[in-house]
């Protein structure tokens, strides 16, 4: 597809939102998860193994976790290291092929992203909260189309969990997506437009290709930095770095929870 | 992966360029192509037929189309219809997914993308010309850390085919990728930095696959509006519709070209 020259992006509109993916009845409990994530302590904190003989195909970096949890057989993937540059591969376009090689790979019943954002402290975000995504959309696909203006911002609900989140006393958002670790004018408007309280590199892909292939899916975000954070000459990236390890902790805790939470039910009584 | 505020972007170097794909080295001709592309035209110009019972799973809108030319297998895989939306599935996310499930379920011995771009005059573009890209890379993806930087930018060589280049008299240019149809300052800088002559939606994410998984991938982008144009007061979305018919003709023809070209020859011919 071409792309254009300099035009100015009309704000999109929300009456055509997409809806969220219509999982197939089941009758059984959830068995099957498949836990999508760049937070590696989430391996320790529920004891899962590394498998080298992946399905995945040669040439690939995504690693493979498995363990039984208590009766639930939960695989976790993680994109790896981008092979050439030996950084993690971070981002939509690997989440989306993780994604979806998993949901065809190992059929689960319920995908879980997990994972650390950006918050806004003016919507209520603090560093170390954990959040439940309620929808995602991205925040830098602007095609000022009609209908493709909706296809860019791709707004999703997530898979509604009411029951896990009054349970576990856990706050909601609203999450936007986007390739860059910097904030442009440009995605600053389109976030506020996607009403975000959290913004993150991976989530409304995610939620884009489990839409597709409709298996619920489910976000969990936990605050790493705050975006509009009041620590005028120190630079965020700092502040990530400091507070990466404790809120990893904290968001390995909360998995095991919500995996605590899951075993036994139906979807349907998440 | 969490995002941070604003800051400011260095321009990536080029130092640790990825490698382009090392193709395995064949003992027979190329005897199966894979076509991606969003210009259906192609389809009518080399006589394939759609596949109602493609091995894509269910749920995704993907079409493939199949057809036996000159001994060539070919697949022309196109990522069709958003099922929410009813809108093209443009953009880096889909045109990953299917090359990556073209890939997985069609094993070719060469990816050729084609499709419409953006071409700046600076550069040397003008509307109905078609380039072979040397090289892709993404505009939209800044992440000001060592690497990740690099990563983001995602610098690939396309698969060389310098006897096709000059038995077809193309001309060569670079390509620069991004998920929006506007360009702002920053893209139009990372553009610049990317040196690219044509832009387009999909080319970057495509090649990122075919290296993953070792295929060779070549590039065919037909420019159908000028960027840095000349006209004013007339937007470039009407420049883009009014040239789009013309051009992806010469571009089905062009396709059809080099297929002829690829008949009988080795890979490492091209």
């Amino acid at each position: 597809m071409s792309m254009l020259g300099d035009q100015s992006v009309a704000p999109h509109s929300l009456e055509k939102e997409a809806m969220a993916a219509q999982p197939k009845p089941q009758n059984r409990p959830v068995s099957n998860i498949v836990i999508i994530t760049e937070a590696l302590p989430v391996v320790n904190r529920i004891q899962l193994t590394q498998d080298f003989h992946s399905s995945f195909p040669q040439g690939v970096p995504w690693v493979r976790y498995h363990g039984t949890y208590k009766d639930l057989n939960i695989n976790l993937i993680w994109a790896g290291k981008d092979p050439a540059l030996g950084v993690d591969s971070i981002g939509t376009i690997p989440s989306a092929l993780v994604t979806y090689a998993a949901i065809q790979t190992l059929q689960p019943d319920l995908i879980i992203n997990v994972g650390t954002a950006g918050g806004f402290k003016a919507k209520g975000a603090s560093i170390g909260d954990i959040f439940i995504v309620s929808d995602c959309a991205f925040h830098d696909r602007r095609i000022p189309i009609p209908d493709f203006d909706l296809y860019g911002v791709g707004s999703r609900k997530a898979f509604e969990t009411p029951n896990l989140i009054k349970e576990l006393n856990l706050k909601v958002a609203k999450l936007s997506t986007g390739d860059s670790f910097d904030m442009t004018q440009e995605d600053e408007s389109l976030i506020n437009a996607n009403d975000a309280t959290v913004v993150d590199m991976e989530g409304a892909a995610i939620a884009y290709v489990a839409d597709l292939l409709k298996v619920p899916a489910i976000f969990v975000k936990a605050v790493t930095n705050t975006i509009d954070g009041e620590f005028g000459n120190k630079p965020s990236a700092e502040e990530f770095l400091q507070n990466l390890a404790a809120v990893t902790a904290e968001l390995a805790l909360a998995v095991e929870q919500i995996i605590n939470f899951v075993k036994g039910k139906y979807i349907s009584e998440l």
